[in-house]
């Protein structure tokens, strides 16, 4: 995952992605365009430059580039050097997040972008995005979102209040290339944070079905359903997009929404206040565990107990799918230079 | 040396020693505890979380330690994983200081912390007690102690008024594991401070004896005697702990310590502050040398004078510690894994 | 190049060349001391030390140097070591810029500074001097310098109104050691800086010739002619040393001149100002492509254009230099231990 939709327009959005300096911006057709952050000439990031039309041109020496990262134009000479351009990245948008793809061209096709259960427009669905960043790697951050367990330390105010452990998970369902919990919290009385969106009284009893879905090393989806003895449940969608900028800093691109009080502007920041508050205190951890972990010199191996199965589960698949990865593209190169 | 006695109680201490990290607090019984700072399950420092009697809790997903290191509790379950523990390390604690062995286990016993003529309690001394952080290694501190001839270039305003040039060291007395210098300046009037801390006139005529002794490669022991010529001996003592943080950052743990004018405040804040304001301009040299060692890239030899005698001594038995304290690591996990 | 002539005086100066530290000062006759900034007991820097005439004494424990290097006082003992002493390093001074050879000794008498068309007093030419940091490597500068086609982009303004593209370069004159290019502009009439300064009006018409010199890797000089249709030509010289701190830091020593308006103070600070600010915004553009370039792990290779011709030719003169340099002194080390 590369940006939200409307974060892309006509400016030029530079963007480090897995170590990589890319540009994005919008073509006057309404397409985006990823390419490397990089004239080809001196290295010099396009995202400095200005934007022409549908080209790129350059802030040092003025080159000039087609959205198809060929090289339109050398101000200091006539002739275009034949076949100069700069690298450009598939591009597949699904409001409101863009993806590209970073890896071996070839494999592209190979790896479409994860579906997910969008919600779509009237529906009676309503959101909120946001952009954040954690100086952790996007492994911890999956970890992070596929244990809860850390609620009754970190976070006691959003507990319900008759429960004093979360129970084990329901199961764990793993696929070939993803992995999801669920748990059901049994009923009891609401939180107060469950009371205030839901316009419910804090009396009612209601019971929780949580569900946490490691969709893709990119993509985490977290869905919370509070079902109430009498009325209709009320959900809750959490999706994060998880980016390594580098392999100690992670762009989160987050999408809350929900299936009640759609038109409701108290309610939206409500939300919106309260899971902010909730990802930074979450991320002063990461931050700290990711400082830990740089100062080691020997690899430590983690004890992992029943709350990790998924987390454990997901470390596994990402590590797997870099692997293969790797292997791929080594296998490619082998074949395109013998 | 991990601490001064003062720093250790009810909370929880951080302190990063010998590039570990560690937690330090007091139990109940009084007992000082010494653990990794780190919970086995994800790596976030133990002394982020809370005390709950003699354990420790950490303050992600809630994993309580017992003083022995042993995991006493997981929130999210029922049963712990038997065997898993968090490391402790052996603590010893002599009064200022709180000493702590993060080697090899099973050498503990054999590296006792050195002893040093410690004062007692009525005994007419007094003094106070400093920790203190200079960004320059540990052998940097040592090799400064042990050859005091600095002071007529960086101190002058403490050299007594007729002494011109120091005299050479009596003698340089050097055992298998430590070294000590002395050197007595024949009879000269008191400088200005001496004649201050010892309610002498400044035309008192007085010799000095100086003794400054590397007890271990984490203990510094210097000893001023002002004899003069009528009247009693005035004698001040500074121990210093010098512990690595990491190699280019060292704490500095300071007891200064005099036996006269043991109840006389204005005495113990002419002393504190004289010697803290000495010591801040003696680590600004020694971070600039540091700086400078940290640039180079090939390793250079000093040239060495009379005057370096004791700290070249020194240097070489910290050394050779270290060599036959890896050597000894080495050897413990070969038997360990054959 | 080490510095400006009139940096140098009574006081120690330091500076880093070649990411060695080094000390500059002159001597009571006047003649510029260099030498290396470290004492050769404890390796602190010397320049935070004093001078006491023509010798330097360390801040530490007042080791004294005369000028040729050798140590001339301990002042805790007696005699000194024989032979002990600091590294110098040839000086030559040609105002405003001081020369010095940090590399193998043996070599400095082949490897004289560059010789450049000089301006003397009395010939009517006027200039100013002054030194910039820059964090980029020294031939981002020297490539900068030799292709001047980004002022259409960077520098618009400058340009003079009817020229729309720079005139491609008239010749590449390359020698075994330098390289250097001319450009002849057709006439046009004044772009409203050149108008300034000379003090004709912005309709005069006149044709300019630029000529831009890398005479080694240390000097760039370029020389501007601006020559209207009748009355005299109006010229200026910009003389740049580009001596590294370290590969990416570079300290620029700039020379800026004109054969005109002398004594026109006006003329002086319009000058002084636009090619300030001119340089400033060049830097950033080059620290940019540093900072990039630092984040690249596989080395990459740019596509070249034929305003790069000069640019090109003058890094590989400069990486031969280095290669013979390097082997050379390899050679004589051989031969030295051999």
């Amino acid at each position: 995952m590369a940006a939200l939709s409307g974060e892309v327009g006509e400016g030029l959005l530079a963007r480090r992605l897995l170590d990589k300096p890319v540009l994005l911006y919008r073509r006057g057709s309404g397409d985006v365009v990823a390419m490397e952050d990089r004239c080809i000439h001196r290295a010099y990031p396009l995202s400095e430059g200005r934007r022409d039309g549908d080209r790129v041109v350059c802030g040092y020496h003025g080159f000039a580039y087609d959205p198809d990262g060929c090289l339109a134009d050398v101000p200091s000479q006539e002739n275009i050097p034949p076949g100069a351009r700069v690298r450009t990245y598939p591009v597949y948008e699904q409001s409101p997040f863009v993806w590209i793809w970073l890896g071996d061209s070839g494999v592209a096709a190979l790896r479409p972008p994860p579906r997910v259960p969008w919600y779509a427009d009237g529906t009676g669905w309503a959101g909120t995005t946001e952009v954040l960043h954690v100086e952790a790697n996007y492994l911890l951050l999956h970890e992070h979102y596929l244990d809860l367990t850390d609620v009754f330390v970190m976070h006691p105010e959003v507990v319900p209040p008759d429960i004093e452990v979360l129970p084990q998970l329901d199961e764990v369902e793993v696929s070939e290339r993803s992995v999801s919990y669920t748990r059901t919290t049994p009923p009891s009385r609401l939180a107060p944070w469950e009371a205030e969106i839901t316009g419910l009284s804090a009396e009612t009893t209601g019971s929780r079905r949580e569900e946490g879905t490691f969709v893709s090393p990119a993509l985490h989806v977290q869905h919370y359903a509070i079902a109430p003895e009498t009325g209709k449940s009320h959900e809750l969608l959490r999706i994060q997009g998880f980016t390594p900028q580098s392999p100690g800093v992670t762009h989160v691109f987050l999408q809350m929404a929900r299936n009640f009080a759609a038109d409701d502007a108290r309610v939206a920041e409500f939300l919106r206040t309260m899971f902010h508050e909730w990802a930074l205190r979450d991320f002063v951890v990461l931050e700290t565990i990711q400082r830990r972990l740089g100062e080691e010199t020997v690899p430590r191996r983690d004890i992992n107990v029943k709350a990790d199965r998924a987390a454990v589960r997901a470390r596994r698949i990402a590590m797997e799918m870099v692997d293969e990865e790797t292997g791929r593209f080594t296998l490619n190169r082998i074949l395109a230079t013998s």
